[in-house]
C-alpha cells in the first residue's frame, strides 16, 4: 500500500458530508472525484470546488462512502472491488462491517476501514458543505481485526486533511459509545417532545427554555434517524430497556408520599442525573472550566449585540459560551454569558459601569 | 377589596423571585416590606433596594409567599389569617391550594390566589435578583372556585407592575401544563444524563452539542426538583406512565426488524417527536419565526466575538439566537446564528467579504 495520501480521492454521495470531504481535500491540492445518483448534487459540489465529475478510467487510492445508511454496503462493496482502500462516514460501524464481510473476502476486507465524522447532522445538501466543517472535531477510525494498518493510516490521513481529530475504537465499541451518547439522548428527546402533541395548546404557552432545549434534536430528519438507530438497533434496543428500568424507578418513586421508604429516592435519580451532565468532557476536550452564568439584558435589535461585545472586548474576559434566552412575549433579550468563573463578578460591574443592566 | 394595587406588598422569602419582585414594584414606587428566616438575605435585598426590612405594625394590601415548596400552605396560612390578599408563586397550584383549604375556611380561602412565574430557576439568592427578571415572561395566575374576583385582580396587577404577562388557568390545568412543559422533559433529561454514568470514560469523547442540549437542565438543583415534582406527584404520574406505553412501543419497533410489520413504527414515533418541536410557540409568543442557520469560524479568544458582532451589527441583520457550539478539541470556536431565513445568505455574502469563514 502507498505511503501517503497522494490522491485521487474518491467520494461517493456528494451531499453535506461528502461535499464538504470534497472541499477540505481540494483546498490541500490532492485530487477529489466526485459522484452521486443525484447529477444535481455532483454540479452544485463542482461548482462549490469540491473536485471533478464523473471519475475519469483508473482506479482512486480512496474511496469514501458518503450515502445514506441503507445504501452503505453495496457501494462500499462495489468500491472494493475495484482496489481502492474504502472508508465510509456512516453513523454506526458493526452493521457496514457485517454486511460488507457477507460479500467482499479477507483478502479486500483488508482495505476497508470504517469512519465517523462527528459533525453536521441538522443540515443536509451540498450546498451547506464547507470546507472548514470538520475543523477540531473528532472524527472515529474504526479498524476491524482484518484491517491492512497502512489502509488504517490511509484513512487518518484523510482525517488530518480534513482538520478533524482521529478517535480510533472497535466497531463495537464504537457503536456502543453513539448509542449512549447520541442515539439514546436523541430517541428521549423524541419521546418528550412527543408527548406534547397531548397538550392542550393553550397550555403550550407556559414552555420555557429548558423543554426547548430538550427537544431540539428531536427536530431532525426522522427518515435519517430511523436508518440510524436501525442500523444499531441490538445495542440501542439494550440501552432503551435499561432506560425502562430507570423509568420504572423514576415512577415509583415520583408515586412514593414516604419518598424512598420503600426503597425508590427520587432524590438520588436527580443527583444520578446531575452526575451524567458533569462528566460530558467540556470546551477542546479539556477538563470542564469552572464557568459561571451572567445574564445581561439586551434589547432585541440589530447592533446591540455588537455593542455588548465591543464591551466584553475592551474589558477583555473570553465568553466560553453563550445563548440568548427568547422565552415568548419577553421585549428584550437575555443573554446568558458563560465566562471563567474568577472572573464573572469583575465582568459584572464592568458591564454595570457601561450602563449594561445584568445579573448573575 | 380596595381597587388599585397601592401596597404595602409584603414579600416573604427573599431569594432570588422574592427579591426581583421587590426590586420590580420598588422601582414602581409601591412600598415593598420584606422577611426570610434567614436576616443575611433581607440584608442583602435590602441593600440592592428591594425594599424594607422587619414589616413594621400594620397589614399589607397583598402577601407574596416566596419560600420554598414545602413551606408554601404554612406561611400562606398566616397571612391569610392578617387579612391580606395573599399569593404564591411556586411551580406547582394544586397542591398548596388543597393543603391551605384544610387549614382556613372559605371566607379566608376567598384572598387566596395562587400564581406563578416562568422564570428564573437554575440559579438562586437575592445577589441574583433583577428588577427586569420578569420583563415579558409569562406568569401564570390561578383563581379557584372560591377565589375573589378583586383578589385576582390585584394579582394580575402585581404580574403587570413586574412586567410580565398573565396567562389565567385553573391551577389544576396549570398543573397539567407544567406537568407537560417543564416536569416530564426535565425527568426525561435526567435519565438521558443519568445513563451517561454507565459509560466507559473514553467513550463520552464522541459526545456531541446534542447530548449536550438534552441534559442541560438535568443540572439543576436535585433537592429543588424533588420538592417541585413530589408536589406534582400525581400528575407527573400518570404522564410518566404514559411515556413508559411509548417507550415500550419505541422498544418494540426498534426491536422490530421488520420495520413496522408488527405494529410498532420507528419513522411514526420520530416523524410525531419532530411534529411536538414545531408545536413549542416562538419568541415573544409569535408564530415561530422562519429563521435558518449560519455558521462562522471565530478564534477563540477575547475580543473576537466583538468583532464579528460589529461586523453584523453593521451588516444590520437581527440575531434571533445564537450558540457558540464548542465540541471536544476544537481550536476555534463555531458560532452558529440564527437570523431570518430570507437575510442569511445575505449576511453570509457580506460576511464573507470581510474575511470570515462561514457556511450556511
Amino acid at each position: 500500500m502507498a505511503a501517503g495520501l497522494t490522491g485521487p480521492i474518491h467520494v461517493i454521495g456528494a451531499g453535506l458530508l461528502g461535499t464538504s470531504i470534497g472541499l477540505a481535500a481540494s483546498r490541500q491540492g490532492v485530487t477529489v472525484w466526485l459522484s452521486d445518483h443525484n447529477p444535481e448534487h455532483v454540479r452544485t459540489a463542482v461548482g462549490l470546488g469540491a473536485g471533478v465529475a464523473v471519475p475519469p478510467d483508473g482506479v482512486p487510492q480512496l474511496v469514501v462512502v458518503a450515502v445514506p445508511p441503507v445504501h452503505i454496503a453495496e457501494v462500499a462493496v462495489a468500491a472494493l472491488e475495484t482496489g481502492a482502500v474504502v472508508t465510509d462516514i456512516g453513523s454506526v460501524k458493526a452493521q457496514p462491517l457485517a454486511q460488507i464481510s457477507d460479500h467482499v473476502g479477507e483478502d479486500l476486507l483488508t482495505r476497508y476501514v470504517g469512519s465517523h465524522p462527528m459533525a453536521g447532522n441538522e443540515r443536509s445538501g451540498p450546498l451547506a458543505a464547507s470546507a472548514s466543517l470538520f475543523d477540531g472535531r473528532p472524527w472515529a477510525v474504526t479498524p476491524h481485526v482484518h484491517s491492512d494498518p497502512g489502509a488504517v493510516l490511509l484513512v487518518e490521513e484523510l482525517i488530518a486533511l480534513c482538520g478533524a481529530v482521529g478517535v480510533r475504537l472497535s466497531p463495537v465499541e464504537h457503536d456502543l459509545a453513539v448509542a449512549r451518547t447520541s442515539h439514546v439522548p436523541h430517541l428521549l428527546a423524541v419521546l418528550a417532545a412527543g408527548q406534547l402533541n397531548d397538550a392542550v395548546p393553550e397550555h403550550l404557552s407556559l414552555s420555557g427554555q429548558g423543554v426547548r432545549d430538550v427537544t431540539r434534536v428531536a427536530g431532525g430528519d426522522p427518515e435519517l434517524y430511523s436508518q440510524i438507530i436501525r442500523a444499531n438497533a441490538g445495542v440501542v434496543g439494550d440501552l432503551l430497556r435499561g432506560v425502562r428500568d430507570q423509568l420504572d424507578e423514576l415512577i415509583a418513586a415520583v408515586d412514593d408520599p414516604t419518598d424512598g421508604a420503600s426503597g425508590a429516592d427520587l432524590g438520588e435519580i436527580l443527583t444520578r442525573g446531575r452526575a451524567g451532565t458533569r462528566i460530558i468532557p467540556g470546551k477542546h476536550g479539556r477538563a470542564p472550566l469552572a464557568t459561571g452564568p451572567l445574564f445581561v439584558l439586551v434589547p432585541d435589535q440589530p447592533g446591540e449585540l455588537a455593542r455588548l461585545f465591543a464591551d466584553i472586548g475592551e474589558i477583555g474576559v473570553n465568553v466560553e459560551d453563550l445563548r440568548i434566552d427568547h422565552d415568548p412575549g419577553r421585549p428584550v433579550g437575555l443573554v446568558e454569558l458563560q465566562v471563567e468563573a474568577a472572573a464573572a463578578e469583575r465582568l459584572r460591574q464592568a458591564l454595570e459601569a457601561r450602563n449594561w443592566t445584568s445579573h448573575r
